[in-house]
């Protein structure tokens, strides 16, 4: 136990400022642009790489002075890539005594496992349809109240005058419910703003957002959810429950919850990242599908925003939890609706039925259905152009807890505000008819027996007026009414998504969509007046509107047609709506990009794409890692290893592991890699080798103690280690993973990138041709090469 | 130019005989099975390997001892793995000449590029629905001629007697229609027998089948199919589209026909496995999708069967091929039908509207779709059980052509035989309503104005047998008739499942299931009479039967959810669908495998599962991999290339290329990878160096040479290699893979398993510590292991 512990550094590069995250030293933290790298080697086919270096420095130059559409003064995070977040660990540890567990394993207990597995999904599962359940009951009961409560006012003060003082109820009341859930996400806990899924599909992505799968975040998600929807903000319950299915997968899979302290000690197998990730896929499908009612929905949704490589029996566990989330659902909310026994509504969103033959669409209709798609796409770009300046000023100025609160409080009154006005110089009055299923017509000004047919669209939940939208009959709406509705619908949602306000954008929309769709509906009938009967229906162009609308926005387009389908329970639009979604995607990207992909990209999150960037050939390994990288020797020095492991200036996660022959001069070897969490279990649990004594100071460590301590590693900072323990060694031969993936220098880029995110890597060591260790690539290094506009561009790094 | 042309051939582990595939040697061609392999090195971490190796021996011939329900004599290829597969290069080969072509390539270019790939599936959608356009229409026109013919047959012969002389011609009618469809399939293309599924499956797999994606191959199965539904067999016409998809996407995107002798010259950047692959999985979702009228089906059986990695783009193109070919088949059948422009019919099976209130379905259902699930789960099991038994009959005693032809002729007869005795006995009659669907109505015996029920059954395409069963009011059908139906028809299903006829199983496993699932829901019907009313459709009990029995027989979940839900053009049953296929499969796994699992297993097929066996941590690469590895040296002498691709006794497809310092006595370390198929090219066009003069002979080789050869290289036998040019030296540094995938010895299994099938390799290069090549893992060494029903078992290699 006498083998050499110093310290192996490979500098053989330390000209080059290796400015990377994860398990390598940031040396740069300037805010200089890194936009051209020296190649001090290379032989002829570098010169090209040279060249394309040369070009594409000139073309971002140019790309700077004439950025069109955008405001002059890009905020410093548009080019960043921020260190702060951590990547998860997808490819498992296979250490000694990993190996060991899994071969003491018999083929039962796999098995057993298997199954555990398909619990856990049904768990998620009925979990996340109670949620969604518990969810569409409070929304339904409190709005209810509410505009009850202000319509009996409006009524009251109707014919006597002085609405305004509805007016102000109305306002008031909004802003108060707002407030209260603004309050709860913006002081407990901001993580919970938004729909979640930027964030979902970050984690699904492998990054580590911190909190984003908490019991915390889901209470205050869920009470957020109630509160802005029943607040009257432009919103939906839809994209929330992503994030719900997403966290009790978290919760439910790992047996035991840290923030309630309660440990069932079941599923401790479960207790590492590449689990976990399947279940929270398995989460966000659930969530999914209890919001549209669209399972296979659901289920692409996860595949198509989530997992990078596709295995059959995790997608049919996604698919049940889907299934029993529901199916849950449905029980239960047929058990309210007093149906009890009546599967057949969907999810939390019911588009009602499209049935007979107004269903049919013809072939000449098809052009008119990428023109929508079109529209939707230039809809969807400027709702996100609108809303990416917005969030730019929402980063600057209003990043303080009361603001954000007292911001959502405006919006919500001004909501009010605008519906009311919009309600009461609307002169569009339509027959109540017997059969009507507006659940809180407003008649105003109108006649006895006639209802405000704006206040149909404005006073209601978005969920109802979007049915309204697609199946009331043709004359129930006039154009006018439609277009100011779109109109400032429009202006709210875009003003409303970003809020510190648990919320989606789903329903938002899909309403602004179904509006100006069913617009366009009725004036192709005007236009074409004697063909009137096949026109007939503007439910129908609703619907088209209402999905490239939507389309526009967030910019999915298998998953979301699956959606659609699922939740019309209609397959023959299944057509039209791909083709409206694949134009508005194709329009939309044409200008910029999706919804989720701007929020992303401003949290400055180490995002990786399906695959390299096109033009990237002429990177290679060597230019793209990071280097020098701290190794650790198989039989370290605990002081060693405690100060690498303190050193602030650097947070490395991952450390090679290098073995050094006495004696030999030739550099060390690579023999495995060791992660940050592990160094500190061992050093939480004094896995120490005296060296005068050769004696082990400690018991076994088992997989249980590494189970254990997930995923809270405490900091290196709470454990104490005195100065006789510095002196003693540490062999991490059991505990690093002993053959990480390697590649050669000469490795290209886009094969570096494949690699890495076929297997969802963490670290990737870069070696020579003798095995050694020349350098380490992470996601940061990856992530920091993305296509622009005129091509490659490179982002910088930063401690933001 | 004056290195070491030394031959080296690592064989430090000579005592194993590594028998395997591509790369290796086969050392070993016995016949016995090798279940233990001497383990000759290994600390600690290895004696639990070496237990598991005990237990499994144990195991296994326990195992051998007690096979239940399968015939004792095991035929020889049931635990062997074929040798005579090749696999496919799904890694693109990033050599030298790539990586300058890729460098050269501006973003404009790749923007083509993707272009181009939206053009050919684009394309690929077109011409595939146009096929199963003319295929429907054929069938069609003549399946109607032949019945119209028979049908006044028996109306002339009815009254005056002298039936048999109807049954004679119906017989011969249809023996020599099929007769016509067998001689071609087992004369010219015996690869266009079946369904072509399990082919399909293997190729996205990554095995090369040989022939499979030809042209001869499609006209063949084209004209097959078409033989074999209008010759009355027991097969559908939806399986053969998914082969005709991917053959027309193997061909168009390739822009030339090798069999036709044209080069169009156009999409040569698509000419290369990877490519290819992407376009075939395009083609086969297209042909799910014309057949059933099933986008989002056709995508996800693209993904569930073949893609291991999921790409988002080509997730979308492989959405658009799917649709264009939808919509092609839509708008041509739409033309055909006199009804121009209405695409609201889906595809070639059309499961008619469920509308309406006889669609919902209530909570207490649900055990009983379950239980049709599971009963599903068992007739497929007996379907799958019995076909393997008759597989195995048909290899040892079918095997010559003329047999083939002449069993599928009985088939016929007797098909046609079996059905005129079932219709004769029947006296089911029913009367014949005005807005009756019955195409082809056999009054036989029955009275005026009545038609004969079981003739509906028989009498008609299986397509349009059931429809009716789903479709026709309560009623129409007698349980007998139903019982017999269903009897017959399982055991004519199963027996021309096999035959030498291109023809696909679907439509029969839909219409055995919905015949007994008709019957569940008369019999339910007869049982509860009070609450007749809710039961009151047994349509909706047909295609519950019908998905039950499909999933029972082919195990496909989601994808057949999917289909399923989009053929019947309505989403509420997408829970119940669910629920049956799972229990299905459940079940039907519990017994056997699947029927493409079991045909891809007879075949002796290297298929790669999703993951590899849960038990086989115990294993590492060093057990795995083939040994000694025969390298080439990176300057290398051509008599030693032409020599080591000679060796027939070999067949070596990949070459570890290794560099040696001369004058160093270390071994030498890898530098790269080159394939077989690159060596004959280089040789064909003499890339050689003489080493006198040191001076090139030859033009510099581009990709295009590469490409122009795809993917039919020569044999080695067919290039001649003078004395003089043998004494040549070849510089393979340009054109080898400088960046092969390794791994160390000591990885898991599982790990080279994921790592293999994420990236879909073909050789994965096993190095020692100092990167020197110790081994090789192919396909085979990998598909060897499999678990069995007591654990891991290792099949036998064999050069069938």
């Amino acid at each position: 136990m006498a083998n050499i512990t110093k310290k192996v550094s490979w500098s053989s590069r330390a000209d080059e400022s290796g400015a990377a995250g994860e398990g390598t030293p940031l040396l740069n933290g300037s805010e200089q642009p890194r936009l051209s790298r020296q190649q001090s080697e290379g032989g002829s086919i570098f010169q090209i790489g040279r060249l394309s270096t040369v070009d594409l420095e000139e073309e971002i130059t140019s790309d700077e002075d004439s950025i069109k559409g955008r405001p002059k003064e890009i905020p410093h995070n548009e080019k960043l890539l921020s260190l702060k977040y951590e990547s998860l660990d997808y490819d498992n540890i296979e250490n000694q005594l990993f190996l060991e567990e899994e071969r003491r394993m018999s083929y039962l207990g796999f098995r057993c496992l298997e199954i555990s597995r398909w619990v856990v999904c049904g768990w998620i599962g009925f979990l996340t349809g109670l949620i969604a359940c518990f969810i569409d009951i409070a929304v339904e009961e409190l709005a209810g109240f509410k505009y009850q409560v202000v319509k009996e006012n409006i009524e009251k003060f109707t014919e006597v005058g002085g609405l305004s003082i509805s007016l102000l109820l109305w306002a008031v009341l909004n802003a108060a419910i707002v407030m209260v859930g603004a309050i709860i996400v913006a002081y407990f806990e901001p993580i919970a703003a938004g729909s979640g899924i930027p964030q979902i599909k970050c984690y699904l992505n492998g990054i580590k957002i911190p909190r984003v799968v908490r019991l915390k975040t889901l209470v205050v998600k869920v009470c957020g959810v109630i509160c802005s929807v029943v607040g009257g903000l432009a919103v939906g319950k839809e994209g929330p429950m992503i994030h719900s299915g997403a966290v009790v997968a978290a919760g439910v899979s790992q047996g035991r919850s840290t923030s309630l302290k309660k440990d069932f000690k079941i599923f401790e197998y479960f207790r590492r990242d590449t689990e976990k990730r399947d279940f929270v896929s398995a989460g966000a499908a659930a969530g999914v599908s209890a919001a549209f009612g669209a399972p296979v929905g659901g289920v692409l949704f996860s595949l198509e925003e989530g997992a990078s490589f596709w295995n059959q029996m995790l997608t049919w566990r996604i698919f049940f939890a889907s299934m029993i989330s529901t199916f849950t659902l449905n029980f239960f909310l047929s058990i309210y609706h007093k149906n009890t026994g009546d599967l057949s509504s969907p999810g939390l969103i019911n588009f009602g039925r499209f049935e007979g033959d107004s269903v049919a669409y013809n072939l000449y209709e098809i052009p008119l259905f990428i023109l929508m798609g079109a529209i939707g796409g230039l809809l969807g770009a400027l709702f996100n152009i609108l809303n990416y300046w917005l969030t730019i000023f929402r980063i600057r100025y209003v990043h303080r807890p009361c603001l954000q609160v007292m911001e959502a409080m405006l919006v919500a009154a001004v909501t009010a505000t605008v519906s009311f006005t919009m309600i009461y110089f609307s002169n569009d009055c339509q027959p109540l008819g017997p059969e009507h299923a507006e659940e809180y017509p407003l008649q105003l000004f109108c006649a006895d027996g006639e209802y405000n047919s704006m206040a149909t669209a404005f006073f209601n939940t978005p969920e109802r007026s979007v049915r309204s939208l697609f199946h009331n009959q043709a004359g129930t709406y006039n154009p006018l009414t439609l277009g100011l509705f779109t109109l400032t619908y429009f202006f709210l949602a875009c003003w409303t998504y970003g809020l510190a306000v648990s919320a989606g954008v789903f329903i938002p929309s899909l309403l602004i969509g179904a509006a100006w769709g069913r617009l366009f509906g009725i004036l192709l009938a005007y236009i074409t007046p004697n063909s009137a009967a096949k026109w007939a229906d503007p439910g129908k162009y609703a619907l088209i509107g209402a999905a490239a609308q939507l389309g526009g926005i967030v910019r999915m387009t298998l998953s979301l047609t699956v959606i659609m389908v699922e939740a019309t329970g209609n397959v023959t639009y299944g057509f039209p709506i791909m083709l409206v979604l694949m134009t508005a995607k194709i329009v939309g990207d044409y200008i910029v990009e999706g919804l989720y992909d701007i929020h992303i990209k401003l949290q400055s999150v180490p995002f990786l794409h399906w695959e390299a960037p096109a033009t990237s050939h002429w990177l290679t390994a060597r230019e793209v890692m990071s280097s020098p990288v701290t190794c650790l020797n198989r039989i370290e020095k605990v002081g060693t290893i405690v100060d690498t492991l303190s050193n602030t200036s650097t947070k490395h996660n991952g450390f090679p592991v290098v073995v050094q022959v006495l004696g030999n001069e030739e550099p060390a070897k690579l023999c495995g890699l060791i992660l940050r969490s592990q160094l500190i279990v061992l050093l939480k649990h004094k896995v120490f080798v005296e060296l005068a004594r050769s004696r082990l100071t400690h018991r076994k460590l088992q997989l249980k103690d590494f189970r254990d301590a997930y995923p809270r590693f405490p900091p290196i900072q709470s454990i104490h280690v005195s100065q006789d323990e510095r002196e003693c060694m540490m062999d991490l031969t059991e505990f690093m993973n002993p053959t990480p993936y390697t590649v050669p220098q000469e490795t290209s880029l886009p094969r570096v990138f494949k690699l890495f995110r076929a297997l969802g890597l963490r670290h990737l060591v870069v070696v020579d041709d003798e095995n050694r260790v020349v350098g380490l690539v992470t996601r940061k290094d990856l992530a920091r090469y993305h296509l622009g506009k005129h091509g490659l561009e490179e982002l910088q790094l930063a401690q933001t």
